[in-house]
Formats: C-alpha cells, structure tokens, sequence
C-alpha cells in the first residue's frame, strides 16, 4: 500500500521558543520517526520574503531554524528536509496555479481581509495601504508547495485551514480543465493542540513577547523562569495545578509519573521558588543537549548546507518529473518531441 | 561602449496577420539585425496561459508564432530567441517580485480595472468577476521578463506603457532596498506606429475579424483581398489614396518608386478590380518565399525546436548566473558558503 505524504511547512521567521517547540515542532518530528507516512519538511523561506526584507536576518532565521530541527531529531534519513528556495519547480508551478485561481478566491483570504479591515478602521484612504502582492498571492505558492510534492496531508494551525481549502480549489479547477493531475490534500489540525503560556500566564507568543527560547542558554533560561508570574500564596498553602504556568510547562516535558509527584507537591503546598527551581532544572536537563547540538550545528554552517542540499536533491527528483508533467498537461511541451 | 539591450516580447496566441506583420513584426526583425544593439525576442507563452487552457491551441499557437519570426527572417544569431517557459530563472524572479511589488500598484492596471468597470456596468455582484490571478499578476511577471535580462528599451504598443511604469517601479523599490540591482528600461513607442486597416476599412484586429493572415495560401488571400471594403466610384474616376485602404495595405509593402506609380494610375482612375488584383500580385511575390519557409518549418519542428533551445541556452547563460546574484541579495545563500 502506498503510504501517505505528510507534508509540513516551518516558518523560517523568528525565534523558536517553548511554545512552538510543544504546539508544532515536537509533533512534526515524532511523525518524522513514523513507518507509515513518508514527510517531508521544508523550509519556507520564499514565504519569509514577504515579511523580511532584510537579507542578514533572512539569511541567519533560515541558519537558525535549520539548525533547530536538526538539534532537535528530526530524521532527515525517513524524511525530506528541504529549503524552498533550493526547488525552483515550487515557483514555476506557482505560477501555472496563478493562472487557474480565480482573483475572487484570494480576495476572500483571512490574512489580507484582516490587513485590509485594519486599514478600513484608520478610516478613509487606500484599503490596499502598506499591503504587498506577497502578502495577497501568499496562498498560491503555498498551494504550489504542497501541491508540488501530492501531499495527502498537510498539519496546519487553525488560521490556515482556509489555505488548504485554496489548494484544494486550484488543484480541483486545474484537475477540471486538464484531467487528474494533483492530489487534493486534507488539512489536519490537532484537536487539542498544545497551547503553552507564557511569562505573564498569556499564551506564549512572539507578539506578546513573552516567551521562552528554545535554546536560551542556561543563565537566560533559569533568569526567565524565575520570572514566569504566579499568585502571592505563601510557600505551605495548598496550591491548584489548574491555570498555573509552571506547572503547565513543567507538564509539557514530563512523563506522568513525574507530573503526579508535582501534583502531590502543590497539594502539599509548594513554594513558588522552589517549583521554578524544578522547572528550570528539569527544562534545561532535557533541553542541554539538544542546545549543545544546536550550538555545534551553528558553528557549522557547511553541516546544514550539506544535509539540506541532500533534501533538495531527493526533493528535486520528485519535483522536476512531476513539473515535467504538468507542462505537458497544460501544453508547454517541447515541440516536435 | 557597451551595447543597448532590447527586448522584444512575442504573443503567442492567435494567428499573425498583415497588421501585426507591418505594426510590430516587421520593425522588431528589422531591428534584431542591427549591430549597435544586443536583442532579445521572447515567445511570451506563460502570459499566454492567462488566456488559453486549451493544451493544444496553446502547443499549437507557440509554433506557429516561432516560425512565423523565423519565416520572416528574425536574425538569431545577431540576437537571443527563446521561448519563456524555457527560462525557469523568470518564474523564480517573478515571486521575488512579487514580495517586492504593493499590491495598489497593481489595482492600478488599466487592463485589470478594464475588466473591473465592465463587471460593475453589468450590475451588483463581484467586481472580480471572472478575472483571474494570473491576469491580476500579468505585469509582475512581465516585469520579471523585462528584468532578468537588464533591458534598456521593449519596444510596446501605447496600452502596455504603464506596465513598464510598473516595471520601473519594482526594479526601483528592490533597488532601493537592497541595492544597485536591477537596470531601469524604458519603453519605446512608435511615435507614428503603423496601423493597417482591415476588410471593412477599421484597423485590422482579431477582435474585429477583418484581418488577413499572413501565411494565408495563394488562393484563401485573394479570396481576401477581393473583400476589401471600397466606395463605389466606376473605374475611369479619378480616385483619392487618402483613406483608401487597399492603397494603404499596398504603401506598406511597396518601395517609392512603386507608391508613386500607383498614386499616377489613382489619379488618372483605376478600377478597383484591378487594384485589388494589384495588390494581390505585389503581396503574393513578396510574401510567397516566407509562406513557403513557414510551411517548411511547420512541418518540421524539430528545427524550431532546435533554435529555441539554442536560444534557451544563450538566454539562460545569463538568467542563471543574474538570478544567483539577485538570490544572495535578498539573502537566499547558500548557508556556509
């Protein structure tokens, strides 16, 4: 039987920190170790053009996040782990798709209707302002991505389920016009995907700029712990697990039988210093070598560059007969062949 | 001194006729023969996708085009002819562009809020009516052909003057941002551009069916010709060239000396059967050697197929390394390197 393609897109944009770790990074790489799924992994770092426009920061995100998936297991011998800049198949079928999608479709998108409503708010004036054609073709090469290599599942946050219903769209539309060419992929969201919280007890996100770093070095990483907001109970009160930070994280990392020693602890009352102590000595136990690996992968940079030209290349040998394949479908063949 | 780059591009759907020939096919194989000048000529076929999802006609329209231009004698070893689907290089550019382009620019296109305002004319409902991405994105990838190849001039009919403004635009903005990258072109229009008139006298057009193919057989273009609109004056009046359209199709295949004769027989009367046969004699000579070169190409693709690839080759030569310097730019690096 053939097996199912997993295809999953990681943003080069930004440091990885404790929240994406648990909510995308961990899953996508336990998949990664899976038998019956084939997966790929890309780098999408066409999709960072749209928002960086510098080229240091470009370049060093993308070293960054490499190096992170690299640090942190991900099988790149049961899987395909590719820069999308290093496939130029991905922007040729982007543009073939660029002329089945209808304008209508991409108006209709969450991303740029929000930018647009933003601008509407300031009042009169360009509602287009400040809005790049990046920004609005976005779910195009996106399509082109997954359509690119027949994904049969692609693991997305909620925000872009409408993406894979686009794709599903273009790929319906141009199956329609030119016979059964592309496989239409199902968005899978995790039902209960794993939201962490961050310093200040919000969600942990860039944009609240109260996260963790992934790989924050031992001093930083005890310094932000300690500065992870609790309530003012005394050290012997009884504490509640429920809607407590530290304990959330802590439960993120630890196996069960760990997590039940905590939960008697709190109920036994706990001091907050001593529970930030824990969490910190059992983050950075588990994260030290990984961090290690990390900090060897980005003293390497040639390592990186090796393993993901490699990616491309087993990438490459999917894309470009199946390129090949598409031209042909829509005329583009070589004449007098 | 280095030489001017010129870049021609080349629709490649629907058949030429004599209005094209005389408009924008004869001035541009003039040119390619030149020496003070570099010239590119393209067979814009990824535009041609925006109209066309018919594999065939859109296969077919491609040849058809190349030996049209070969037929006529495009000089390609003074310049560089390749079709664009054979520049992969264009593709990648044009997503470059398109993180780089605002999306208002593009609002902004006549051809785009053409369609728009017909939409609107009809009623309430979408704007975007029917419109697709890939005519909304037209000129993005327009500037990407314009660009990868640092043209100085592309020589355009007045309703393409705004997209070299467009063009301008992006290739200033990346500039801007990233540094001296990209030459600014600049368009060229025929201050007094050839129209010929069709069959019933209004400028010959596919979208007025009054055009005369080209390469129309011996017997389909007299059948033509006797067609031509005239008034009814009898054959011994005394008759004005102004207006007349068989003298105007005659004046733009003829020499001077030829003109001036056939000013004397108006002046003196001529019957418009015999002008008409005129006419067709004098475009039968000229056009009976290229007619023959065109069936000889049509039938025998592979040598279309042959120059084009050389083309492809030479063009190539040029995209592909231009492209790399414009990848280390926005920071697309090879890591380690």
């Amino acid at each position: 039987m053939k097996k199912e393609i997993v295809l999953t897109g990681i943003t080069t944009t930004g440091t990885p920190h404790l929240g994406n770790y648990v909510g995308a990074i961990r899953p996508a790489i336990q998949a990664s170790q899976m038998d019956n799924v084939e997966s790929f992994y890309f780098l999408a770092d066409y999709h960072a053009l749209v928002k960086t426009h510098d080229p240091e920061r470009f370049r060093q995100s993308t070293l960054e996040v490499a190096a992170t998936w690299l640090a942190l297991g991900l099988d790149t011998d049961k899987s395909i782990f590719y820069r999308q800049t290093d496939i130029p198949e991905i922007m040729e079928l982007a543009w073939i798709l660029t002329c089945i999608a209808a304008k209508g479709l991409l108006n209709r998108a969450h991303a740029y209707k929000a930018l647009v409503a933003e601008n509407e708010k300031k009042g009169p004036g360009d509602p287009d302002k400040g809005i790049s054609m990046g920004l609005f073709c976005y779910p195009v090469l996106m399509a082109a991505d997954i359509l690119m290599f027949k994904a049969n599942k692609v693991p997305v946050g909620k925000d872009q389920i409408q993406h894979l219903e686009m794709t599903r769209d273009m790929a319906g539309r141009f199956n329609h016009i030119y016979g059964e060419t592309f496989v239409l992929p199902k968005a899978v969201t995790d039902k209960q995907s794993a939201v962490l919280s961050g310093l200040d007890g919000r969600k942990m996100s860039k944009s609240y700029d109260n996260t963790i770093p992934l790989f924050a070095p031992e001093k930083k990483l005890r310094k932000l712990i300690m500065k992870i907001k609790t309530n003012s109970q005394r050290p012997e009160e009884p504490k509640e697990t429920a809607g407590c930070t530290l304990f959330e994280i802590y439960q993120a990392f630890a196996d069960e039988a760990q997590v039940d020693q905590i939960r008697q602890r709190y109920a036994a009352g706990i001091g907050w210093g001593e529970m930030k102590q824990i969490v910190f000595e059992h983050l950075n136990s588990l994260l030290s070598e990984p961090r290690r690996k990390y900090q060897d992968l980005i003293a390497d940079p040639t390592h990186i560059e090796k393993v993901l030209k490699e990616g491309a290349e087993k990438a490459r040998a999917q894309s470009i007969p199946y390129l090949s394949e598409i031209r042909k479908k829509i005329g583009v063949q070589a004449i007098g062949r």
